[in-house]
């Protein structure tokens, strides 16, 4: 479709009350895998857009946000970050990220091998990320490929989840998180994303909440992002070595959100959310 | 319109490729003044909505953030901000937060004395706003106010404008922000809504620059702001005497976003906005 006088528009609810539309020029993709609906839209305003199930996942145009934040706040803390595991990110984003660290070993899995091969297919950075020789896929259940690893394996771990609805549900659990800290090395971090403060503030609360039993050193952090729900999203970083408020930072990589200020800048909280997580 | 099978829904173009929508449960007001076309809804998701135009001016559910943001960063530097100026704000939201400080009288210059009536009648805080014995307020147009005023009038002057079309153009040129200095004390403190970078980052140059040619310390700032274009918001400081991350500021009144440490992180920018802005 890409009528001068037929428009096709998109519209994703981020409650069943309100949410986001925007103008699609034509379907690049649209499957289905074991595990969900996966498509691409060539969208006006954005780029090119991936939805998983109806969500927006990702627009060119403004992802870069949510992947450098999910990963340099822990990379660039680590000197050394010699193994790094992603879970979920099957779209590349994050992978692009961490690839661009002194890593030797990134290990990525993701339950639905069908998001990966499609990211490869029509996002430019998926397609170098996953041949970087650094790089192993593993198309596997989170959960389960966690609890096959050795103790200590993984200088940082990162959950680029979906929604905790569906596939993502068990990835939000503390029993999940506890499972995660024993394959993390000592002076490891975890960062995960971890939702809207504006739509969906019980997942962080709950979610914090189950990481503070665990780590040292639990904080959150928010960026904006403009094609999510509520324009912000939240993350959250755990570790028992690093203060991340505290520690120095590395800024030896290129990006576009992130620099050392930023670091600190995304740990400050407002009023609201300091009363909601009691911190 | 309150029925449970037959929804309105209300949307709003950011760009023409893309915007918010929402549901209306029903229009409390809708009526048109010399210069817009006013609308109050009330909606399922944010509460009372406040359109002029067409386009959301503020929700409920999420004012407070773009309001003591516009405020709070100037204002709580001051010791004795003996008069404040407000330009715009006849939804008495900046009138609201100025009114916690320790100010002695407050002017409020709205070209559009509609938008002051039908806000007392339909949000809380704009009655009791304008009905504080510290404020003056004057239905004109901004400009002309502003050139009426005598040297050296106001410790701060918040420009909280709408859209730099129609009414408000004129709130956005150079020759205005002279005039403004020169009502301005010494060390007194400008701040400005400077829109989205997103979506209007030439406007925030534009502004940016035209500042910098008057004022000593010149910084943007932003906060997230769910219902508006983008989800965040920038505004913009100015001032001789006060530099915003490093002078000490008070934080002896209530808020629900701000905070000392807020004030020190919304003056930090993400990279790509040092390198669009040169800083």
């Amino acid at each position: 479709m890409n009528h001068q006088k037929t428009h096709l528009w998109f519209q994703e609810y981020h409650t069943p009350h309100t949410g986001l539309f925007f103008r699609v020029e034509k379907t690049l993709y649209c499957g289905k895998s074991d595990y969900q609906e996966i498509v691409v839209l060539e969208s006006t305003e954005f780029g090119r857009v991936l939805l998983l199930d109806g969500l927006v996942m990702l627009t060119e145009r403004d992802e870069f946000i949510y992947h450098e934040m999910l990963v340099h706040p822990a990379l660039s803390l680590l000197t050394h970050p010699d193994r790094v595991l992603i879970i979920g990110g099957g779209d590349g984003g994050a992978l692009r990220e961490v690839l661009k660290h002194p890593v030797r070993q990134v290990d990525l899995v993701d339950i639905d091998g069908e998001v990966i091969r499609v990211s490869q297919e029509f996002f430019p950075w998926a397609k170098s990320a996953f041949s970087d020789p650094r790089t192993s896929v593993f198309v596997e259940d989170g959960v389960s490929f966690v609890a096959g690893q050795k103790p200590k394996t993984y200088q940082a771990i990162l959950v680029d989840s979906t929604d905790p609805v569906g596939p993502a549900k068990a990835l939000f659990e503390k029993s999940f998180f506890e499972a995660i800290r024993s394959i993390l090395a000592p002076d490891g971090i975890l960062t995960l994303q971890s939702e809207s403060w504006f739509y969906h503030l019980n997942i962080l609360k709950r979610t914090y909440t189950a990481l503070k039993g665990l780590f040292t050193h639990v904080r959150p952090y928010w960026a904006p992002t403009p094609t999510y729900p509520g324009g912000s999203w939240c993350f959250l970083f755990a570790s028992d070595a690093y203060n991340p408020e505290k520690s120095p930072c590395r800024s030896n990589f290129q990006s576009r959100y992130f620099n050392p200020r930023i670091q600190r800048a995304a740990f400050v909280l407002p009023e609201f959310l300091k009363k909601a997580l009691g911190v």
